[in-house]
Parts: C-alpha cells; sequence; structure tokens
C-alpha cells in the first residue's frame, strides 16, 4: 500500500502537470512527480490515446455498421472527429444533425467535468474493406481477421466490430459521457456491438502500476518518443497503403484472470511463471526492475533461472507496445447449459457464471501479423501464465493517423 | 463542460485536503475548494462511508451466508473489520486464516495505492435474522424486505443479499482490490450474490455533481454533521433494539435509466419532468440552485409551475440521504426470449439486450419503511420520471453503528 514518502497519488500528481504552475507539496513535504496535462491535444500526425500516457479509466466501444454508403461513413468519422475535438477540450459537441426540435445540445453528464486527459482514438475493422464500402483495393495488408489460437473461447459479445473507439479519461463519468456522444451520432448508421470498461490504479511513488495478478505490468514496454517505440507501433511514411503512413493497428484482447486460483498460488510459483519478481518486478536473474532479464543464467540444478515456460522468456522476442487495463465485472453472462427437447419456456436472467475481471490488453503494432501473432501463438503454445488466463474477447483495427486542424479520423482513406 | 474558472476538479480538491497544509492554486488563480483528507477514519461511532463524501467510484458487494453458525458470522465480521481498518489505512490485511503454505499475503494490486478515501461499509440482510443463527429475536423492526412496487423488474442477479459491502474510493483499482480482499476471506462462510460498480464525476467547479439525466443530484440532501442529516439518517440511542444505536439502513435500488429515450425528450420537458432546470438546478419555481421549490406557485394558466406529477413535487415530502452513484454498464444480459418445446439445445452467451445504464441509488435512513416506501409508492404511483426509468435490482439491509478500536463491525449484535 501506500509508501510514507508520497501519499496523494495521481492526484496531486494530475494537478501539478494540469495547472502548470502550482506548488503541490505533500504531507511529507516531497513534491508531487510531474504528469501531463489535462487537456491531451487531439490533433497531430498521430491520433491521441497511444503514446499518451495510461489514464485511470478505459472504455472501449464498438459498432457495427449499417449503412453501405460510403459517404455516410465518411459524414459519421466526421461527425466524430468533431466530437472528440470539441469534448477533449473541455467543450460541448455541436448540436447533432438529426436531433428532435428543443432537444439539448448534449446530455449534460459531462457538464462541467475538467478535460481529465481525456482521449478518443478511432479504428476500422476488417469490415470496413469488405463489398460493402468499396474500399476493398485499400484495406492495409496487415488488416486481417486474426487467427483462432489454441485456448481461445471467444464470446461474440467482447469480439469484433467494424468501428471502434478506445475512450479514455482520468474521470470514470467523462469517459462514459464521451462515449455516449459518439453513440448519440450512429443512428441510422451503425449499431453499438459491445462497450468493455478497464480502469488503472497508480501506486503513489510514481512506479509501474500493476495488473490484477498483483505484477508491475508495462516494464519492458518501449518508452513512447524513441525511436524504438516509433520502430514497434507507427506505420512508416512509405508504406502501403499510403494513407495508413503514421498510423497504427490495434489488438484489443480481453483475457479473463482467475483470480482466485492464482490467489492460492504460492508467490514462489507465481514469480516462476511470469520469470519476474511480482514485489519488486525485478527480472528471476537478478537485478532491479529494470535490469534486462538474463535469459541463460542458470540455477544451482543447471535449470534456466528464468523458465522456459515462463511468460517473461516466451514473450521477449516479440516487439509491441502494450497498452492494457485492468476490468472488474463481478459474476457475468450466462451460466453455459443445454436444453434437451421438451425443455419448458423460461428466462435466463438468473444465470451468472464465472467471476469476470482480468485484462483488457490493447496492443498497438505496426503489423499484428508479424508482431501480435506469433507472440500469441507461442504464449498459447507453452506459457504457463496461460493456465490461469481464458482470451473470452478479441478484435483487430486499423488505426488511421491523426487529424490535422480542419480535417478528420480517417480522411486520408475516405477523402 | 470545463468552466474558465477552475480546471483541475476533484484532483486539486483532493489534493488540497489530502496534504493539509498544500498551496494548491489553479489555472485561474482560483484556490481549490477543500476536501477530505485521502484518508477516511474506519473507526467511530458511525460506520464510514455514509456521511463520507462520496467518492469517484464505488462497489457494493452482496453475498450469502452458506454458515449456520453464528460463531462462524462473527468471526466473518472481525475478519472484514480487520481488514477495512488496514486496508483503509493503506496497509496490507493481516494473511488470511485459510491461505495455503507459500501464498502471497495478499492479491498484490494494491500494493503502493494511496488510500484514496477509501471506506468499507457493512450492512446484515434480513436474511441475517431468519432461522439459522439465532437472531430473529434480535431483528430490528425496521428492517423488512421493501414491498413489491409498480414497475419493479427486478432481475434477482441485482437483487438481497445477507450480507453487503460498500466500498468507495478514489481509485477504481483501489476499489476493486479492497472487494477482493473481502471476498478472499468468505470461503466456506458466505457466496458471493452479485457486483455493482458505480461512479461520479465531479465539476470543477466544485458544484453538485450530475447523474445520466444530466441532471445535479443531491442538491436537497440533508448535510451531514447537521442535526437535519442524524434525524434523517441515524439510529437514535434508546431505540429498539439497542444494538443499531448509531447505525442506519441501507435501501439500495439500482436504476436503469432510458438514456436514448430521454436524449430525445425536449430540455423544456425534461426540466418540467424533474420540477428544476436542468443546466443550473435551480426550481422551476425561480431563484437558484439552493432556493426552496416553491410548490404552491402558479403559471399564466393557473398551473402549479412545479408540476403536479414533477420528481421534485412529488418526492418532498420524504427525507432521506441520496448517496446513490451513476453507473454505465452497456449492452447486458440476456435478451428475453422464449423457448417453445423442441427448441434445439443452444447456449445464451450471445444475446445481449438492453443498454445497462442508470443509477444505483443508495439511500441511507432511519427507518426504511417511514421514509423509503413511502416516497417509492408515490414516485412509481405518479412520477411522470419513472417512465424514463426502471427498477431492475433492490436490497434492504441493517447498518450497525461503527467499530471502536479492538472492536468490530456488528459487534453489539454478535457479542
Ligand atoms: C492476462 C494475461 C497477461 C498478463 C497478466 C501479462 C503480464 C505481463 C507481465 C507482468 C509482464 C512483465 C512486465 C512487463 O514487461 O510488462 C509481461 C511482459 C510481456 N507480455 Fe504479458 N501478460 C499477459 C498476456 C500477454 C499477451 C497475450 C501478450 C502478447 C500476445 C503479452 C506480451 C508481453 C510482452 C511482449 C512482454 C514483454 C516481454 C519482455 O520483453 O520482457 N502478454 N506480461
Ligand atoms: C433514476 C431515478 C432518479 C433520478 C434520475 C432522480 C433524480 C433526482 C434529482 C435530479 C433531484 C433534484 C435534485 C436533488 O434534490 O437532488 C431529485 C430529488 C429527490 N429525489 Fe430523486 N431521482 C431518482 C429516483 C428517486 C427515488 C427512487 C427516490 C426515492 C424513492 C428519490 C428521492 C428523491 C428525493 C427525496 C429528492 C429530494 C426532493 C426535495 O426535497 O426537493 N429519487 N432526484
Amino acid at each position: 500500500m501506500a509508501s510514507r514518502r508520497a501519499v496523494l497519488g495521481v492526484s496531486a500528481a494530475a494537478l501539478a502537470g494540469a495547472a502548470g504552475a502550482v506548488a503541490a507539496v505533500a504531507r511529507g513535504g516531497d513534491p508531487a512527480p510531474a504528469q501531463p496535462p489535462a487537456t491531451v491535444p487531439f490533433h497531430g500526425r498521430h491520433q491521441a490515446g497511444i503514446a499518451t500516457p495510461k489514464q485511470r479509466y478505459a472504455v472501449f466501444v464498438a459498432f457495427d455498421l449499417v449503412t453501405r454508403d460510403v459517404a455516410v461513413l465518411r459524414n459519421l468519422m466526421r461527425d466524430w472527429t468533431e466530437v472528440a475535438d470539441r469534448v477533449t477540450r473541455g467543450q460541448r459537441p455541436l448540436p447533432r444533425g438529426n436531433a428532435p426540435a428543443g432537444a439539448a445540445v448534449d446530455s449534460g453528464d459531462g457538464d462541467g467535468l475538467a478535460p481529465a486527459r481525456l482521449t478518443m482514438t478511432f479504428g476500422f475493422g476488417p469490415g470496413v474493406f469488405d463489398a460493402r464500402f468499396g474500399l476493398a483495393a485499400r484495406r492495409p495488408p496487415a488488416l486481417r481477421d486474426l487467427p483462432a489460437f489454441a485456448g481461445d473461447e471467444l464470446d461474440p459479445a467482447y469480439t469484433g466490430g467494424d468501428l471502434v473507439a478506445q475512450v479514455c479519461a482520468d474521470d470514470p463519468q467523462l469517459a462514459s459521457y464521451a462515449a455516449r456522444q459518439l453513440r448519440s451520432r450512429v443512428m441510422g448508421i451503425a449499431r453499438l456491438r459491445w462497450v468493455q470498461r478497464g480502469f488503472q490504479g497508480y501506486p503513489a511513488d510514481g512506479g509501474t502500476p500493476r495488473n490484477l495478478f498483483g505484477q508491475k505490468d508495462g516494464t519492458a514496454n518501449p518508452a513512447p518518443g524513441t525511436p524504438e517505440f516509433a520502430d514497434t507501433v507507427w506505420v512508416p511514411d512509405g508504406a502501403d497503403p499510403a494513407w495508413m503512413a503514421g498510423g497504427t493497428f490495434l489488438v484489443l484482447r480481453r483475457i479473463r484472470m482467475s483470480l482466485a486460483t492464482w490467489d492460492l498460488t504460492p508467490l514462489a510459483e507465481q514469480d516462476a511463471i511470469l520469470g519476474r519478481h511480482r514485489d519488486t518486478g525485478a527480472p528471476l536473474s537478478g537485478g532491479s526492475e529494470f535490469t534486462a532479464p538474463d535469459l541463460d543464467r542458470t540455477g544451482p540444478g543447471g535449470a534456466p533461472v528464468i523458465a522456459a515456460d515462463s511468460h517473461v522468456r516466451l514473450a521477449r522476442p516479440f516487439k509491441m507496445f502494450r497498452r492494457g487495463f485492468n476490468y472488474d465485472d463481478g459474476p457475468q453472462g450466462d451460466e453455459p447449459h443445454a436444453h434437451p427437447a421438451g425443455t419448458e419456456p423460461h428466462d435466463h436472467a438468473n444465470h451468472r457464471h464465472d467471476y469476470d475481471a482480468g485484462l483488457l490488453l490493447a496492443v498497438y503494432v505496426r503489423d499484428p501479423g508479424a508482431q501480435f501473432v506469433p507472440a500469441q501463438e507461442a504464449l498459447a503454445r507453452a506459457d504457463r501464465l496461460t493456465t490461469f488466463t481464458t482470451h473470452v474477447g478479441s478484435g483487430v483495427w486499423a488505426v488511421p493517423p491523426g487529424a490535422e486542424p480542419g480535417g478528420y479520423v480517417g480522411q486520408a482513406l475516405l477523402g
């Protein structure tokens, strides 16, 4: 729990950054760590919400297009861009085109809320490039439905979608509000497919945040702003297709984690399964959190200290940027059960199955087929961590470059 | 959205209070409003989490007892008290009695998090006083199952429970972690019944927070610390039974709100339905937010300005303390559908019905039968707002007084 040195955590940090000129002195007299400003610029070469330090709340929302008219899709992207541009700056959106007479401009539940580092990031699923819109020739070759992986138990209720929006903020009400403004624009154009909500708590000492297995998660991520990050994430200029330059791809996996089973597993075994110490995040081969794991190091019996079936050893060859959020949705959904012929009429409101908590693993890469797919194949085959996890949702989207002022997200594709 | 005057909102506010001696100057130069410190004392005459200003995040969790042994229930309340006492202070809980050898003390996902105004509040449902535990004679007369109200569509997945815990914090991960520590103590004693999660966004100007209909919600609440609050909420000394003195009762209603329909309703009509202006919170009879509504005032045609079927007029006679949280869970649950004889075997993972968002209305009162029940009967009968809402979950619990250091919550009942 909280260290004696810093009790204020993100509140202090957000304040310090937000005000820009705030004298914030924590209880122990220490200055609060610096944080990004409360308004994250929406416009730019890349969409916001990717290199942006993770906010405390995320809402992922997916839609299926019902329109077959590319002009309608274009208008929707224009509309969403305008919403995102305004709402991320703390302004109300402009009135909806289809609003009935006398209707308020918006739902009002965002009224007065600070921008709270809101970002809204949009992606196009494989469906956008099917026969409907005449865009098949412009499909990025890297945008392909993911293959089925061993152990997948995908639920359509958390899988796929023609369009996705990642909405992140430090204020859950603002994230809910922003997602609702997007929904308010799709009537007759698209159908809501699913919503997934996650969160991230921040240690008061500014250290790497933890997942629901108690592990520091994100240690080996490339750092935004570095050449390694750019090479991992951003589609370069001159790539095919040209409209994706400055964009990236999002792979979202909803990974249920067996919390109760994990909590009964001895700590030493938890550490062996990961290849790092849970408490410090240091690799089992020694050093501290940011020491590179030494995969060649062996223990007294000659076995590798970082086990052959550990998560870190198996994942290490693959370069990706993980921007995951924890989720904790409680007991959820249907208990699986069959209906033999002759079953009495009944409904299913009361059947609840597994506790549904885990990781909304958002992975950003230049090429899912080269970076994510082989990693997940390796993990599904051999990673001991997977005995505690089940992939229950999945999706892949092309995330176009950012919009410049006056433009809209997806303009290079939709014209 | 954010006013020009104050852009920092709760972060600034929480910081100012938490540090106690922080010079926090918002972007516009205004001082941030004062807020309670980051650690809310667990011990005291009353349980924390009731008079405590609402945190940003709430997890309500209910359990059904499987033990029939009052000594086991007593131990569980001792155990939960110890967890709450430690975790609200930013300490790890003590090791679980039933932990396997080598298991970590806790799940680790709370590691390093600041206390974030965490509160954990416990209640006993009517089931605690049934034949199982020999406590029937000590049942508070005011603790009765609520009657069925007109329009109720209660889902057992959000209704009832022998025990409830209200876990609130400004950090969603800490709330998730704290609820998980409670779950980790119930093996063989109780079964998880449901989990419900809510949130509250705070306007940057420190004003009354809004619900998902965009309304300032909480305006007419009695203010904690006032005699009116005490008379409304706390069971007085000398009441029957004596063990409830200093306690209260929690009524929790999960009220789904038809956001899409509401958003299509003209603003003037929204205001007429409530009896207040959405934007300012002022009553339609004039004045500003905290002006008392004038129910006798009539308009040009002689009709009352605050309509006969408006929410405020109908609710006004009833005294209660509302500590509600918004929820936004996305499309959820089964689409209701029948199974005629001869239906093929199939499962229901893919059926989703209504968008599930609304209000987790937590009401604290001295006597639910005298304060909540007649209010809900009046609203269910005549309130126009109910055409936009559906009560889908419900519960009532006796919330015992707080524990003193060395004691435990429920001690006066369980000995
Ligand atoms: C619930 C499931 C998972 C959990 C709890 C988890 C947790 C972790 C943790 C704690 C680390 C070490 C710290 C760090 O570098 O961030 C890590 C590393 C990593 N994980 Fe996962 N992970 C999960 C699933 C996945 C999946 C599905 C992939 C990709 C297919 C993946 C890819 C990686 C990569 C590339 C690394 C960095 C390895 C290195 O370079 O050292 N993880 N993961
Ligand atoms: C989703 C359903 C509901 C919504 C959106 C809602 C919203 C509001 C709003 C905006 C106000 C005016 C501002 C304020 O004083 O807080 C209010 C007042 C009030 N509501 Fe509700 N409410 C709902 C359900 C209920 C229910 C079920 C009850 C009790 C059975 C209730 C009891 C009250 C009371 C007692 C007041 C104060 C009236 C006064 O003294 O002026 N509300 N509500």
